[in-house]
């Protein structure tokens, strides 16, 4: 399917359900970005869940977003639960902006949503020649180490610097796989890989509709655990947002808003090393990739790398959309 | 051994090897406090490695140390190759100060050395109530992804939070176990644990030498290796200290200073939300250790609260050194 025909599409089906034209366009462009990067989980299967909250109201279409200017580095936005994409959006310009003029930026955001990606942001920070850090909470899906309920969300943690070409963006899920794709697996009718999650009973299970029921499993157990515990803390304690499993699932718990919190940090590198930042970066990676490769691999790519070159391939070719979540779209995309 | 008979005796080894009083102290003290937390990994077993050094002019015993202050938040420390105990202490005093006056504290550091547990750090700015990173790189331990040659540390990423209880400290290395605990096997004669580190063949091996001739696991493979690179950009590239593999090994690397590099950022919790941090936290670890548990586990921690409590039941009670580590200790320890 041509990319400005769902570009379009997206854009009229957010504007059917009274977002601003400009909000609109901010939701269309991230979704269609999300299929890009082949990071599907994250792209068009999301949009039927995105329409339904704010049908119902739990994502605010008019949102009053608030933001307090704390110091030229720190900010504190009240969302005022809008959909993720526009507070984060909105988030990360601040952000870029208070790193540019004073070295390092602090955004907090409370009372946001879902916002796809943390990479859709860092990448913009990375752009602007800044390091940054993006930390978002979500619904439970993963046990704290030693219990057996799950409580923290898959907490991403995920880093950027610039490179001088494609960014370097860490975005890791704490836990095993992301739960966008055992989402889309239990939509798709398809497998999820062995070892990423439990069943309700804690036994082992590959059935996407019975890991999502269970718990997924962290990286590296206590350590994956303590890095989710560690986003909660900086994204939902620390910016006011909820936290210790309170986030509500927003696929499956039409109770109230998410309530998601996200936090930004932003450094501009030149405060330290002026502009040799760039040159020992690249060094850096050079270093890296000249290393003799392991079995099974023709280059050694950094983290990023590799989704950046999707991107650049996918850019001039059509989306394939399943004839699936074509019908979802098709159906939500009705002029009124 | 009574604690304060070992402290004087390490202070005054110090003091011989030419460190003034005080930093004599500040290292008799973090070298102590690893033992008091049974983080022996990063205790007695290095002081000799620590004195060798400074015999050697490889760390500076008189270090001219260089504070350039870039803003209120932000401070760039020239450590002129001090021991790393000294540079960091100082470091998180200036990260602490900063944050404490701004909401937001960063401090980059150069020209370090080894400085022991980041949880050291941590601590501290806990204690004044913030949150707080440390990050520091290491000489070479993990092959990158995709790679079979050893040149990211093990470096650890280091998250604080204070809890009105024992600070909540997530403190992990990137590796499976850090790289202290297999100097401590090699020293000691003992085995360490199967699956975390290759031998040079590329066969996994439970023999502490052939360990530290190959490479160590990261943890969750490209997880593990994309979080040691972050460390590695945050603390080597952006600081302006080595990076890239080129820190070199304190124990068997003479052939120059490290240059590790250091960078500390706090936060001030209350510009968020004002006094009720603490009580949200307090919610949120309270959530946590009300989950039903698993087998095998009778209550739930966070991360720190096992070592505070350690420390608190060490605090009271002699030190156990063993004959090879005293017998260094007293070779060490002539009055000149």
């Amino acid at each position: 399917m041509k990319k400005k025909v769902i570009a379009l599409k997206l854009k009229r089906i957010f504007k059917n359900h009274n977002l601003s034209n400009n909000h609109s366009k901010i939701c269309a462009d991230y979704l269609l970005k999300a299929e890009l990067i082949n990071a599907q989980s994250h792209g068009l299967v999301r949009l039927k869940m995105y329409c339904d909250r704010l049908k119902k109201g739990l994502i605010s279409s008019k949102p009053k977003i608030k933001v307090k200017k704390i110091s030229s580095s720190i900010s504190h936005i009240n969302a005022d639960n809008s959909i993720g994409f526009v507070a984060a959006d909105l988030g990360i310009k601040i952000a870029i902006q208070n790193a540019k003029k004073t070295g390092i930026g602090l955004v907090a955001i409370k009372k946001s949503g879902h916002y796809g990606l943390s990479s859709f942001y860092a990448e913009q920070a990375v752009k602007k020649n800044l390091l940054v850090f993006c930390f978002t909470n979500a619904p439970p899906a993963l046990a704290p180490h030693g219990t057996k309920k799950a409580l923290f969300g898959t907490n991403p943690i995920c880093f950027g610097a610039p490179t001088g070409k494609a960014p370097f963006i860490f975005d890791s899920s704490a836990s095993m796989i992301n739960r966008g794709k055992i989402r889309r697996a239990e939509k798709l009718g398809l497998k999820i890989p062995y070892g990423v999650a439990l069943n309700k009973k804690g036994k082992i299970t590959t059935n996407a509709k019975e890991a999502l029921l269970g718990t997924q499993l962290p990286i590296a157990g206590f350590k994956g655990s303590g890095l989710a515990w560690m986003v909660d803390i900086l994204s939902g304690v620390l910016t006011g947002s909820s936290h210790g499993g309170k986030t509500k699932d927003p696929f499956d718990d039409f109770s109230g808003p998410q309530n998601v919190g996200h936090l930004f940090i932003t450094i501009n590198p030149k405060v330290f090393s002026g502009n040799s930042f760039l040159k020992e970066i690249k060094k850096n990676i050079k270093l890296v990739k000249k290393l003799p490769k392991a079995k099974g691999f023709s280059s050694i790519m950094y983290p990023g790398e590799r989704k950046n070159k999707i991107y650049k391939k996918n850019i001039n070719k059509d989306i394939f959309v399943s004839s699936k979540i074509l019908k979802e779209i098709n159906e939500l995309d009705v002029v009124k």
